[in-house]
């Protein structure tokens, strides 16, 4: 069983994604069980005041230091966590081997983001890994967290119907997929690679193998010349 | 006005996303038009089948062409689309530069992958840009494609409340933001660094520089060296 929890900003941004599909389904069978925590309720005053100006000025706000604490305080006296994540754009680039390692945990907490990002003595006092989830910026990390929870919540064995799914995907051998098919044969006078009808496994997976390959070379040759580490 | 469609195969993946914080101030502003079609509307018989199993066998399940080719002929004939966008592991690794790019344009239609992906035929027949968030799988193409509207809906002109917010965030200028503070300037006995607090803009901006400069040689040194195009 792994439990996530998920302190945001904007709780109502991560209504969909664990009420549906496979997470849903991975809280149904005791795997994975994900909550989110507003981090208003530990806000300031009547009301509920969480973020101020940034110390030398400029544009966007700050989330304080104060009501982080107090959430993260409140949230460790429950159990500890294996890694306290802050999702934040300067964090490690997530990727799947950290889907893997992250997938095998007891329990995570993901802080969220928003505005200009948190206090930087919260990250320094409690956040144990930064990730990103890619070069660009979202409006809070809240859209982050659900893309890493997901990534992270059917590698959790028994989730996915079939285990064999995952272990065929992109990535999980730094190569990217091969291209799939499905009936009819012939659509729109395009057809499908003789090879994939004809019935022989072995012949079909090396061709897959290839297909995996040749794409990787071409689309992202990066990938085969790189040694991931977490 | 920037109009997204979104081709989904589970578009309560989506309900959260789209109806909180900064991309609900942008529909409410008419900056942004973002719609969400199921695909299974456009499913086969009584059981609005959508998928099949791959050719070749193996795990997983393959969003039959038909249905996909189907949904958006329709939408099609509701207008054209700058960019008929399939969002993949195996796309374009996106970035800031090509959430810049698509801001500017009018029509986009997102196309949701599921379980192992689309016929490829539809790919080679409609799709005119693949992307990917990044170098790990989602259960779907619904979270990506919330991220990619997202980081597009924000930077449209207008919707953030201080345009200069986004364009002091990380990866606008290939540089990771400088760290952040907000009062009290003393908490828990951790300061913030004095020249934040001196007044002398100049000074502070110059002192941000090179924290961006520094936090980026060491946590990021690729996107110093890259040259980044579309």
């Amino acid at each position: 069983m792994l439990e996530i929890d998920i302190l945001a900003v904007v709780p109502g941004l991560l209504e969909g994604p664990f009420s549906h599909s496979i997470l849903h389904r991975a809280e149904e069978k005791k795997l994975l069980k994900v909550r989110v925590i507003d981090l208003r309720t530990f806000g300031y005053g009547n009301h509920k005041q969480i973020d101020d100006y940034a110390f030398g000025g400029g544009a966007g706000m700050v989330l304080m230091a104060q009501p982080l604490a107090d959430a993260i305080r409140m949230l460790q006296s429950q159990g500890q966590y294996d890694e306290i994540i802050y999702l934040t754009p300067d964090g490690k680039t997530f990727n799947q081997h950290m889907a893997n390692h992250l997938s095998l945990k007891s329990r995570l907490l993901l802080i969220c983001g928003h505005y200009k990002g948190i206090d930087e003595r919260v990250r320094e006092k409690f956040v144990t890994m930064e990730i990103s989830i890619g070069d660009y910026v979202l409006s809070g990390g809240e859209l982050a967290a659900a893309v890493v929870v997901d990534a992270i919540g059917r590698l959790i064995p028994g989730v996915l119907s079939d285990e064999t799914s995952a272990l065929t995907d992109s990535f999980q051998d730094d190569l990217l997929a091969p291209p799939v098919y499905t009936r009819p044969a012939e659509w729109e006078g395009m057809t499908v690679p003789d090879i994939l009808l004809s019935g022989h496994q072995a012949k079909i997976d090396e061709w897959r193998y290839e297909q995996s390959l040749e794409r990787t070379r071409d689309r992202r040759p990066d990938l085969l010349a790189r040694e991931d580490s977490l």
